[in-house]
C-alpha cells in the first residue's frame, strides 16, 4: 500500500512572494527518500476558512499531513488554535513545554513574556514534541489513522524536528515501500526526439518502473522510478533497463543523478590529468564561472580569456586580422584560431572557444541573433560546431555554455 | 473588491522534490505588484483525479487561476487533456499554433515530429496564446467569470507569457486597486544595522505606506509599498519619504527597483564613455558573466582574464614573481598589480581585479577560506579592499563579485 502525504505551508508572506517556501521542497525530498508519496502541497495564508479547508481536504487524501508555519506567538498565527478547533479540543498549559521555553530564554539571558508563556499552551489531543532550537513547539496528532505534525516555519527548526522526530516516527509507524530513483542526464537532443527514440523501450518497461521526462534549458533529464520492497533488486532492475536503452541514446548521455555537465567535465579532466583553457567571446565568462564554481577546479583549469572586442582577439589570442576580415568574428575559422591559441597561451591540453551573436542586437541576415560557433582544440584535432539558438541573450549564453561543455566532454572522452 | 488568485503547479517532479518550484514564488510576487491577492497555492502531481480536484477547488475560491506545468508533448503531461475534460470540450488543431511550432523548429533546422504536431492541438474553449520561446502553447480560458491561464513549467517560458500577455490582460480585465512599489537597493550594510538607522523614519511613515526589508546575499532591498487610488499621488508621497531617508543611508544605495549592480555599473560606464577590463582570480569569470549578461555591454566592456594559476598571473598579467613570492597571490599588492596590468593590456579606463580563497580547501591560519582582496585601478588612483567572507565557495564567489562591482561603482562616480 502506498503511504500518501500532504504538505501544508501556512503564511501570508509565502503567498505574497516575500519569502520563498523552501520548506515544502525540502520535506518533499526527505519523504521521497523514505518511500512516502507526496500527493499534494498546499500553501495557504493566515486565514481561518482557508486553513480549515486545507485541513479537511488533506485528511481526505493523505495518511500523513505535515504542516509548517503559523506557530508564532502573535495573533496572526492561527495554526495552533485552528488545530484545536479542528480536533475539537481545548488548549491547555503543558508544563514540560513551559519548562523548555523558559530554559530557552534563560539560556539567552532573557525574560519570558506573557506571549512566550502562551507558546506552551497546546491542544489537549496533541503529543508535545520538543523544538530544541526555537520556542514554537512541535505538535503530533493521530486521528482517524491519519498522522499530523505541526512544525514552525523557520527552516532550521523544522528540519531539526523532521530529522530528530518525524522521519524516524514515520518509518516506525508505517509500512513504507522502498522507492528508488535514477536520473539519466542528456544534452543535445529535445524531449520529443528522445521520446520518439525511446518509444518502444518505454512501452516495455515493467509496471513498477516509471519514466518521466524532465526538460530544462539545454538538457533533458530522464527519471526512472521503481517502487517495490527490495531496494537492491530495484537497483538491479533499473540498471538493467538503463543498459537496454543505452544503445539508443548513449551519445546524448553526459551523466547521472545530480551531476552537472561542468562537474562531469571536471571529473573527466581530473581523472585523465588534463588541463583546460577557455577563450570566451559570446559566452562572456559564463563557462569559466561554471568550471570554477566547482571545488578543486584549480587542479585542471588553467584560465580563461574573454576578448570582448576583435582588437583583443588579435592582441591577446593571436587571431589573424585577415581571418576576422575574411570571415568575421562569428565564424568557424575564428573560433578555431581562438581555441588553438588559448590552448597554447595557457599551456593546456584542451582549448575551448565560443563566438556568437548573443543579442538582442547585432544580428544580420546571414548571421542572425543566436548564431554561435564553438571550437575545441586538443591533441586529437579540432572539433567545431555551429549553433542556431534563440533571440534571448541569457538563453543564448546559457545554451552556448552547455553545448560547448558537451563538445569538450566528447573530446576528452575521445582523447588518450 | 479584492481580486483573488490561485496558483496551481503541476508535476510529479515538484512533489518528489527533484525540482524546486520557483514559478509559484515568481508569480506570487508579480501578482502582488499589481494588487491581485493570492489566496492559495497548490502543487499537484501528474494524476488525473488530483488535478481535477485542484481545478474544482480553485474555481470555488478564486477569480484568477494560473496553472504551470504538465504541458509537454509526452503521455505523462496531463494538463491539456484535463482542461479539455474539465471544460467539457474537444481538443482540435489550431492552425496558428501549428504554424508557430513549425516555425520554431524550422528556425532551428529541425523536423517536426508527430508529438510536436500534437502540441498544436488545443481545447476548443481556450484562446491560443503564443509562446515565443518554446513549443508548449499558452491557453487562456474564461468560464463563469473566472480567468484561467495554463502555461509551461519551464520558468523562462512561463515568465515571458506572464509579462507579455497575462499581467497586462489581468490589469485590463479586473478592477485592481492601485499599488505602487518602490525598491531601494543597498549594498555593504546588514539588515539590522539598516533597521537601526531607519527606526524613527520608519515609525513616522504614513499608514498607507509600508516598509519591508528584503535581505539577500550581499545586499538588502528596502521595499516601500503604497496602496490607494491615485497613482501619481502615491508616487509623489513615496518619493517624499525616500527623500527623507536619503541623508541617513545614501552611501549604501546603489540603485532602485529592478536595476542590478552590474546594470548600474554598465549605465555609469556608458554615460561617462568609459571602458572596463577584469582580472578575475577567485571570482573565476563570474563578474565577467554578470557584466556581459547585459545587452549592449560590448560598448563599455573590453574583456577579462581569468588567471587561475600564479604562472598565468605572471605570464598574462605581468604580476611580479617577487610580489607573489613576498605576499602571496591573495594580497593587496597582487590585486593592485593585476588591476593595473589588466587595465593596460585591455587599454581600459578601469581595471578591476579579485584574488582570494574561495574554498572549501586552501585556507591557512593567516588567510582562512573566505579571505579576498579586490582592487580597482583608474585615473583617480587605485582603491583596494579586503573582504572576510564565508566558508561556502558559491557564496564567496557571489559576494566577491557584488563587493567588487560596488567598489568599481564608487570609483566611476569619483572619476571625471
Amino acid at each position: 500500500m502506498i503511504i500518501k502525504a500532504e504538505i501544508i505551508a501556512i503564511g501570508d508572506e509565502l503567498l505574497y512572494g516575500q519569502i520563498v517556501d523552501t520548506n515544502s521542497h525540502w520535506i518533499s525530498q526527505e519523504l521521497d527518500k523514505i518511500g512516502v508519496k507526496v500527493v499534494f502541497r498546499t500553501t495557504v495564508g493566515d486565514q481561518r476558512e482557508y486553513i480549515l479547508e486545507a485541513f479537511t481536504r488533506a485528511e481526505q487524501r493523505a495518511d500523513i499531513i505535515l504542516i509548517t508555519g503559523g506557530l508564532g506567538p502573535t495573533n496572526d498565527d492561527l495554526t495552533k488554535p485552528l488545530l484545536a478547533e479542528y480536533f475539537n479540543c481545548p488548549v491547555e498549559l503543558v508544563p514540560e513545554a513551559l519548562e523548555d521555553v523558559t530554559k530557552f530564554f534563560t539560556r539567552r539571558g532573557r525574560e519570558l513574556t506573557e506571549l512566550n508563556r502562551l507558546q506552551a499552551h497546546l491542544p489537549t489531543r496533541c503529543k508535545y514534541i520538543r523544538n530544541k532550537v526555537g520556542t514554537a513547539p512541535g505538535m503530533w496528532f493521530e486521528e482517524n489513522s491519519v498522522a499530523w505534525m505541526s512544525m514552525p516555519g523557520v527552516p532550521h527548526e523544522m528540519e531539526k524536528l523532521m530529522v530528530d522526530f518525524v522521519l524516524p516516527e514515520l518509518k516506525r509507524r508505517f509500512d513504507l515501500p522502498v522507492i528508488y530513483h535514477k536520473v539519466i542526464r542528456t544534452v543535445g537532443i529535445g524531449e520529443s526526439w528522445l521520446a520518439d527514440i525511446l518509444k518502444s523501450w518505454e512501452e516495455n518497461l515493467p509496471e513498477h518502473i516509471k519514466l518521466a521526462y524532465l526538460p530544462s534549458l539545454g538538457e533533458v533529464k530522464l527519471r526512472l522510478t521503481a517502487v517495490g520492497k527490495d531496494y537492491d533488486l530495484m537497483v538491479d532492475q533499473v540498471a538493467e533497463q538503463i543498459h537496454n536503452c543505452l544503445p539508443l541514446i548513449s551519445s546524448y548521455i553526459y551523466g547521472y543523478d545530480n551531476e552537472t555537465i561542468s562537474e562531469v567535465v571536471g571529473r573527466l579532466l581530473k581523472n585523465k590529468n588534463k588541463t583546460l583553457a577557455l577563450a570566451e567571446s559570446c559566452s562572456g565568462g559564463y563557462i569559466s564561472h561554471l568550471i570554477t564554481s566547482i571545488a578543486g577546479s584549480s587542479a585542471y583549469f588553467n584560465g580563461a580569456i574573454v576578448p570582448y572586442h576583435n582588437a583583443f582577439k588579435i592582441a591577446m589570442l593571436a587571431v589573424k586580422e585577415s581571418t576576422l576580415g575574411r570571415t568575421g568574428a562569428v565564424s568557424e575559422d575564428t573560433v578555431i584560431e581562438m581555441a588553438k591559441n588559448v590552448r597554447k597561451e595557457f599551456k593546456a591540453d584542451f582549448g575551448l572557444s565560443t563566438s556568437g551573436i548573443a543579442g538582442p542586437a547585432g544580428g544580420t541576415i546571414e548571421k542572425p541573433v543566436g548564431t554561435v560557433w564553438v571550437a575545441c582544440d586538443y591533441e586529437g584535432g579540432t572539433v567545431t560546431k555551429k549553433l542556431q539558438l534563440s533571440n534571448e541573450r541569457d538563453i543564448n549564453i546559457y545554451q552556448t555554455a552547455i553545448a560547448a561543455l558537451n563538445i569538450l566532454r566528447n573530446c576528452i572522452l575521445n582523447g588518450n
